[in-house]
């Protein structure tokens, strides 16, 4: 990657799947049809917390067109589908532990059928107390969600992680100031267009599922286990995605188990695809946590202690809960050198809907309170937050604040925050508004009541799955006669562009224009469990085994190109019209002076030399991350990615209403395969995350959603999106791809707190109650005054 | 495979595909549907050459639900699907060349209208002479069938190809005797139960097509050059099959582009499936020859040369007649040391039916002429047949009478000979049924007037895909965390067992059980081109690929099995109870002993560290044939199968009627991965081969079939198939997984010459005009009093 000309591998290329999504032509879990193909649907639980006495299912059945009804009896394997810990089940049992839970599920001839069928099932309840609030579930005498406690539970506390370096109390001592606050982040939905779906099939011994999945393989694992039969009798393909975000991580476990059951059983068709009611109420959301900081400066403001508690609250299943736990452990006191921190977490069982997965695993929540946090703490000391932060970010060589020596990367945040604030002006802005604002408030004849604020968040986040196991994955890449490129992998195309990416990375790799490359939809059965599609893992560890996969395919080539021109190494290149062909390393010629070179081999008679002479021409590419460092110990994440988000809002001090007018937004990828979708991945994060900070609010009473619908639950509209600009910072990785790390939820996670940190610069304190709703944000201006 | 225990290879299992195949759960093209499904059928030619003036479409336009007529016009691409030379077209442009070719296509709503719609075209031609002898084509005057000679012709002859070894003239020079005789083996129609079919689906860029393919990289080629895309943009994926033979190896491909063509132009599904009248009119047959041989040997039964010149009738189009042209060319002499040879071969184009890829290659034909040419020296010469050809049979470090030193096979003829002597009771029996022919000829009382005979025919056949390019296949292995196996390969399961046989290669390999392992059904986007499912290749040469692949995938399980055992290596062990665990080499322990045994590993522990510790569990299996022979020559073919079949036969003289009684049926398979699978290929390739040799008559004139149906084209049924007993001989190989070498063919090829044989010995005289149906014996037999 260093010294040689990347020719496909940096380009704004067009999305591969472009044509496909604006033409309609994408073919979607719903545009799939099979013969005899049937309808599924759960009744799901009516309370919270209850003793299941009976299922009257009779009616129901007598419904002509009704094939059957399912329950926990006739589940054949385990009736479990927690990807962790085995606290799902794919039916409940003797008890229902939220509203989400699955009771039974009709098959039936039609959609209507199944829904008119599952309203005729009887449900008899022993109701019992819940457990609503996490810190009330900690209490001794609390109701009990899992009270056997065969999970590693103690009573409802799923799992305590937790650790302390230096010595925190005499951090505290020596600190000149203390910065101690509360902030309560809330649960956030995944919106995604198109709700969970999925299609089973089965000739009663094989089983297939087609679906809109995140994550094959934890589908696999789940309908093994359901089944009881083994993986390699299973075959997961995913379909394309309507929207993702960590909310089809291992959500569609339950869906996909379900229906291989019924057709597994049954020999037909099964499908199965949530309402939006449905999907609301039953798949995971982002956890909200209470998370108390404490934070300990000197009067010159560098960072001395950091004490974070974190309760959050997981439902009535672990789900991915503990890797979010240990995401917001790692990140709880942000991207700062802070040489005494202690960070407590603690992930409690309720009766509350289920959380999981999302795009940041508990970074926007920990963020949100370690930026408002700098920024209180910069208020206090009366400092810019812009220069709090560089005096506090931990740079390359450096500890983190968890511990973890930075000795692979580090340069890119100082450049995300300088650079950001050159181009979003933040000086003379934050100089400007105030002095705006300070007009404002001893004016009494404008129209609008507004104040204007600029604010930053600054973050780092571990791309990939932590340690110590590595994380890794695998490739294949084919190359036919004539020289057009197969792949395949494990990861998921879900929007986010993965299939462009990966296309990028394999036509540099190969030598070949980006039109000959093919990425298959990810499939269980063609590559070894490459894990899930989350942790920003694509681009870096996905696309270098997809990068490894192509070299390793390319090598006979070259070996061929080699003997013909008499060298020892070869790399492919493009030729500007497109037409590929080899020339000997370091020898790079323009089209027009191939003639002149007197050693050309054209790449489409290497190939089919090489087929002609029966060569392997398919590589696979696999590889692990870095996980152990030099002095034996284990990176808690191989590498990290950077972030600097400067939100602008204008408040309307009447209203409490917030508009963010611009965010400029600095990224360090370590290098932008496709420079075009990296801004995209930004500017979407931004947005989700804005929405988040600012107006998404699941209203939940007693464990039940009280606004299950996308018309009463609000995300920003491209009404709602301001001006965007994106900033690729690229300091590059030595294990990544051509050197690129984790675009996909660093571009999330700083938002929000931006969002918030401009809000508190507008209106002059700090709004710590999310989303900064027109409540929330109204309430806050009236509570001062 | 020396001195290791096979566990799972050379068992006589049970097929993977029995329980499907028998309760109705296999799924073939036919039980295929996909929503919006069209249909589509050819409108064939009406004259066996004419030109073609004018293509009258709109009546059947108009016919609603008819969506689209096409015709050469539309094709985006190459107007061609030859395999070998671009001789054959999707669609008749300007020219038909025999009934089986297409003039348009109708894509309608049903299979309904299409028959209806393809009744309404009107083509006009201007009708042309044809030529329907293959030695008439051959005469300066003849009417051309590729008068531009583009594709290599000298006029109507598509390919000469011959040999000389030795001095064939000094040779029958030093002839005692010489016997020249003319042979005519004929067509025969491969008669699979399930007709040529497919189903193609596009979104206007890619294109998948499912189908009963024998060889789904020849029709990715094939559909690649039709639509002008590259080939990673194409998917081929085979569904089971009912049947193929050859017939459905290149055959597919005109069928395949065309239905791709529709779908990828109108994006909707297509299904064509041919009519049995399409199927027998279009599909390419056994090539008819008409063979002249001529053997010289001392008055001591050696023989000194042999000169064999053949003209076979290729049809209007090559498919695959080259390789049919090598093969009849090679062993054109038989399985003899013959130290004068020449041949000479010509394959012709003429107007009649198709002619290419069917089980045996050109092989039973030749066998035809060669053995029946031995059991007529051996008449000539008042010898034993048996002890004719074990004088003369080439073996071990023998020189083959196309020349080539047989360096790594050859024990394994005279073994077949001796062990179908002993069984059959040769020596008695010859004896018995001569004494029992006399005893009939002078009785008059007799109500059936039958004679009795035993015959025999022995040979050799060159296994896989003949060099000098070696013959090379791909094949991927995953092991899943629950330690099943999901394999991937090039071949095609087509009812001859081959998804049993790699199973049993891939458990072996890895070491866990037969139900582990799941075969995927061929795709050609998961492995590289792996050539095409023929020749009896797939056990030697896709059986080696997975034989490999399934070893490098185990790779990392035996390296941490060694580490925690602290062994050098380590072999993978089943249990008696079907529990798999390692134990070290050399170290079988049985079930009882691994409590006792100290460093025992479970196998799915190991699996399970290993993707604990991120290791690669997918191999990619590749191998070549070793077509090289240490002298710097290249082998005809890497390796032979040999075999010798006796047949005994009752005819009755007066109407000249052949019962088959019993077949003995010997064959050197190298190793037999399962016994019963090959026992099964033994008997259902002498049954068809003595249909050919018997009965099986496909009536042409003019170029048009007159007996196009199963009810007029006759082929043995159960009530036909004699006592078979089948024979396994077994000289490893040193190349083939376990020492196995092919046996699809090797399993007919004797058989025609072997039931003829019997009836020459039956009846005291050869009949060579074939098949050997009642008319044809009765008229021997009158031509002879």
């Amino acid at each position: 990657m260093t010294g040689e000309e990347l020719l496909v591998v940096g380009k704004p290329l067009r999305r591969v799947d472009a044509l496909d999504k604006v033409t309609g032509q994408g073919i979607y879990t719903g545009d799939l049809k099979f013969p005899d193909m049937l309808h599924a649907k759960v009744k799901r639980s009516e309370h919270a917390h209850a003793r299941i006495l009976r299922i009257e299912t009779s009616e129901a059945e007598s419904l002509p067109g009704v094939i059957r009804i399912f329950t926990s009896k006739d589940v054949p394997g385990e009736n479990n589908v927690g990807v962790i810990v085995p606290d799902q089940p794919v039916f409940a049992e003797d008890t229902v532990r939220h509203y989400g839970d699955a009771v039974a599920m009709v098959v039936a001839e039609s959609e209507d059928l199944v829904r008119k069928a599952v309203d005729l099932i009887k449900v008899d309840y022993d109701v019992m107390p819940g457990v609503f609030d996490p810190e009330e579930a900690m209490l001794p005498n609390s109701p009990l969600v899992h009270p056997d406690g065969k999970y590693g539970n103690e009573g409802n506390v799923l799992s305590k992680m937790g650790y302390e370096k230096g010595d925190v109390e005499k951090g505290f001592r020596d600190a000149d100031i203390i910065v101690e606050e509360e902030y309560r982040p809330g649960y956030q939905e995944h919106a995604f267009i198109e709700t969970e779906r999925c299609i089973a099939t089965s000739d009663g011994r094989n089983v297939t599922v087609y679906g809109s999945l995140q994550c094959p393989f934890y589908v696999r694992d789940a309908v093994a286990g359901a089944l009881g039969i083994p993986r390699a009798r299973i075959r997961i393909i995913q379909t394309a995605i309507g929207g993702a975000f960590g909310g089809k991580e291992d959500v569609p476990s339950e869906l996909c188990a379900r229906a291989a059951l019924a057709a597994y059983i049954l020999r037909r068709p099964v499908r199965k695809i949530r309402s939006r009611e449905d999907s609301i109420v039953m798949h995971t959301k982002r956890h909200p946590m209470i998370i108390r900081h404490r934070l300990g400066a000197t009067r010159e403001g560098e960072l001395v202690a950091a004490r974070v508690e974190i309760i959050s609250d997981q439902g009535a299943y672990c789900s991915v809960g503990k890797y979010v736990q240990k995401r917001a452990m790692v990140h709880a006191c942000g991207a700062y050198d802070i040489p005494n921190s202690k960070v407590d977490t603690s992930f409690v069982y309720t009766n509350n809907i289920l959380t999981g997965a999302f795009r940041g695993f508990g970074g926007p929540q920990v963020a949100v309170a370690s930026e408002l946090q700098m920024d209180e703490l910069a208020r206090r000391l009366g400092m810019d937050p812009l220069k709090l932060r560089l005096k506090n970010i931990v740079e390359k060589g450096g500890i983190t604040a968890k511990g973890q020596n930075l000795d692979n990367c580090g340069k890119g945040l100082r450049e995300c925050i300088e650079k950001a604030a050159n181009v979003s002006q933040w000086d003379e802005k934050r100089d400007a508004y105030e002095k705006f604002n300070e007009k404002m408030k001893h004016s009494s004849t404008g129209t609008l009541n507004i104040r204007k604020g600029i604010g930053m968040s600054s973050i780092m986040y571990g791309v990939a799955l932590g340690g110590p196991t590595p994380d890794s994955a695998t490739s294949t890449c084919q190359i036919t006669e004539d020289g057009s490129v197969i792949i395949t992998t494990g990861g998921t195309e879900m929007g986010q562009g993965a299939k462009t990416v990966l296309s990028q990375i394999a036509a540099e790799a190969v030598g070949v224009p980006l039109h000959y490359v093919t990425i298959l939809d990810a499939d269980t059965s063609i590559v070894q469990n490459s894990g899930p599609s989350v942790a920003s893992r694509i681009t870096p560890v996905i696309g270098e085994a997809t990068r490894r996969g192509a070299k390793e395919a390319v090598s006979e080539i070259s070996n061929l190109a080699c003997k013909l021109l008499g060298v020892n190494r070869v790399r492919s290149v493009i030729a500007p019209d497109g037409t590929p062909f080899s020339v000997p390393a370091d020898a790079m010629v323009k089209k027009a002076d191939i003639d002149k070179f007197p050693d050309k081999v054209d790449y489409h008679e290497l190939v089919r030399s090489c087929y002609g002479e029966a060569k392997l021409l398919l590589g696979v590419g696999f590889c692990s991350t870095p996980t152990l460092l030099e002095n034996g110990e284990y990176r808690d994440y191989y590498t990290y990615s950077f972030a600097c988000h400067i939100a602008e809002v204008e408040v309307d001090m009447d209203t409490g209403r917030v508009m963010v007018k611009k965010l400029t937004c600095a990224n360090d990828v370590g290098k932008a395969i496709n420079p075009q979708t990296v801004e995209g991945q930004i500017e979407g994060g931004a947005v989700q995350g804005m929405g988040y900070g600012l107006m998404e609010e699941l209203v939940t009473l007693n464990g039940r959603i009280l606004n299950p619908s996308l018309v009463d639950y609000h995300i920003p509209t491209s009404l709602d999106a301001p001006q965007i600009t994106p900033l690729i910072i690229e300091e590059h990785d030595s294990f990544g791809p051509y050197g690129a790390k984790g675009i996909g939820e660093p571009s999330l996670i700083p938002t929000p707190a931006a969002v918030l940190n401009a809000v508190g610069h507008a209106i002059g304190l700090a709004v710590r109650k999310t989303p900064a709703s027109p409540e929330n944000v109204w309430r806050a201006i009236r509570d001062h005054r």
